[in-house]
């Protein structure tokens, strides 16, 4: 099965870069400003993406510093199931980020858009964290020209 | 085994997202700078990135508005024998672009980053494409901190 896999680097302490996966406010500034819902481990977070579509992700793991893990348990059909982990790592004064949105049933043209929004979407998240400002929706890059 | 895929529409005709692709000038006002070689088919380019390293395609295929693929023949050992297709489909006035660089051995971190990397580079086309300006090596968006 085709995976969606990414790679950055942030300057910063791990546990700063998992604030920002794993808190609502951490959340809303980097992938969506309308991010509700519980980010404990069991609990549901409400992604919306206005007009756009929405996204909930049942959180299966999260390891402090080091991991988070949700499964799709809402949003579009070829994403329910799938699971989207970030693995974190300390390396010389940057936190790694190891990304894997998994589990897709094909190679779909919208799971290649998916992989280049996601890769926009951590570039947000490298920001958010560095600098303070993120991009996310409705401020997010659009790899179309369609509002997505 | 693992593939980097991406999907991005740029607003242009078809031929001249081609051109970007599949001449020395086009590919060096997004990917490097510093591109040289034989971009017909049969053709090597040689994609050069300073001391971060150069990648050498073989042209395979070049179909004028339709499609690139490239065969990686010298750069990074993880790199050789694997290729790099551009599919191009006229949409609605944008230009679909599906991206796909298969043939890796294993899902690396490597790999990993180079999925996020190709990801700001196939932005840098939208860019280059759609105002004249993209984001070529040494001016390309970083996803580490590491000048990479």
């Amino acid at each position: 099965m085709p995976d969606i896999l990414h790679r950055i680097a942030i300057k910063s302490q791990p546990s700063e870069t998992f604030k920002a996966l794993a808190t609502l406010p951490g959340l809303g500034r980097w992938w969506t400003g309308d991010t509700t819902g519980d980010a404990a481990v069991g609990g549901v977070i409400h992604f919306r993406f206005g007009d756009r579509g929405f996204i909930d992700m049942k959180v299966r793991e999260r390891e402090p510093g080091t991991r988070v893990l949700w499964e799709v348990v809402g949003g579009p059909d070829s994403w329910i199931g799938t699971t989207v982990a970030f693995d974190l790592a300390p390396d010389d004064g940057d936190t790694v980020v190891m990304f894997r949105h998994q589990g897709w049933k094909e190679a779909s043209e919208f799971m290649h858009h998916c992989s280049t929004k996601w890769a926009t979407f951590l570039m947000s998240l490298k920001s958010a964290v560095e600098t303070g400002r993120g991009a996310p929706f409705p401020h997010d890059v659009h790899v179309s020209n369609r509002g997505d």
